[in-house]
């Protein structure tokens, strides 16, 4: 860092197929790599992203945000998104640029996120939405699916949502929102959180699906997160139905 | 046509965008093409499907109807959308198979159908749906484009609306249902008629969307079709961002 160091925060949409996710791997497309390779291509300049989550592959965001330290730059940062989606493809898109204080961290300083996963139950394949849902054809129990997602509310130890592969002790956390929305075949359900473990979001709605489909019934959802154990727990919901919505930080 | 001649109607949904339209082309890929291949590979038989809509280069279908001539053939109708889904690409679906009479025409029965146009303004790429909208960012007055809209309802001579190419003589045609809603950044403009000029439902979309963005006044939709002339029209809306939402017919 330099004296005239400055730190930029991006937020980002993205449509996930075709990508592996948001962290950069050496042999695959990834979102990371799209949007530093764009960053260069305006500044001149190597930089690191440093983003509030790491995606999985084929998880969409139309709110992800990154933060990174930019050195000297003649280009006034109104005009980021503009010029870096210039360099992006249509699957990726600079929503905004802000220039930050130096301590702020997209990452860490997050307060709460809102992701938003959409299910299909039509007949017929969803062409135009095929990338961006999950699609099965049973029929789902509106109501228990509602009262499923209304017991997963609250601070708990969610430990019985966390994949095989997070090793983070710490599994309390705490849901603000969890709810389904039906419409017709679309079902949608919607999770916001302070903060979340890895596969967590996927694995509610495939234990709220497995309730709507009459696996089990509502309540169960209390015994399966006081299990804490992730055996008990439903199905992981495949990723390409789920999208980053929003993150919070304090006003910066 | 033998004895054992049977009327296959099918009803299709797609994704337009990565296909030139519906209407076989041999150096292009069509929808027309996939379908008749799949039909092919599940029936051992030459087909040719007779289609209620030409759909254009990028434009979407929700339900196109075609119907074609089978011989004999072991496999049962019902099993048709599900087999035939196993050849096609994801973009393109199966969505019912009904045995009709000799009698039905898929292109010359239909009564009416109907269009979707997806407008999306926000500042951002919508990159969930690039394929399936028009984005840009003008600011829309939703008053106005209710108004034009209402104004294309009945029995008129479209003329204004029909793009050179289209050598109907006859170019009266009837508009049930004209209507604009707007929920945020999104725009839909949906149109159902009994049949319509070649390119006439993106036509009567760009003038609503020039007369939302304040070119005319909302009452100069009336001029534009007054005058029969295509010049006096507003500009041709984009084909990704059109849907084929559905055809009726006559109960069979």
């Amino acid at each position: 860092m330099s004296m005239n160091s400055r730190n930029i925060k991006l937020t980002i949409a993205y449509a996930g197929y075709n990508y592996h996710g948001w962290q950069f791997q050496p042999d695959y497309p990834t979102i990371q790599e799209e949007v530093e390779k764009a960053i260069k291509l305006l500044t001149r300049q190597d930089i690191k992203l440093n983003a509030a989550s790491r995606t999985d592959a084929g998880v969409s965001a139309l709110g992800q945000v990154v933060n990174f330290v930019l050195e000297d730059c003649p280009v006034p940062i109104e005009k980021f998104p503009k010029a870096l989606n210039v360099f992006l493809p249509d699957q990726i898109s600079i929503v905004e640029a802000q220039e930050v204080g130096l301590e702020f961290n997209a990452r860490f300083d997050s307060l709460c996120k809102e992701y938003q996963y959409v299910i299909f139950t039509g007949k017929s394949k969803p062409v135009l939405d095929i990338n961006h849902c999950w699609h099965f054809t049973y029929k789902l129990d509106i109501e228990a699916m509602q009262k499923a997602a209304s017991l997963v509310v609250g601070t708990k130890d969610f430990k019985c949502f966390s994949s095989a592969g997070d090793h983070r002790e710490e599994t309390t956390r705490t849901i603000i929102r969890c709810a389904v929305e039906q419409k017709g075949d679309w079902f949608t359900v919607t999770v916001e959180g302070n903060s979340f473990l890895y596969n967590m979001v996927r694995n509610i709605v495939g234990t709220i699906v497995d309730i709507g489909r009459g696996k089990w019934p509502a309540e169960y959802m209390t015994e399966i997160i006081a299990s804490k154990q992730r055996k008990f727990a439903g199905i992981l919901a495949p990723a390409q139905g789920l999208c980053l919505n929003w993150i919070k930080y304090p006003t910066i």
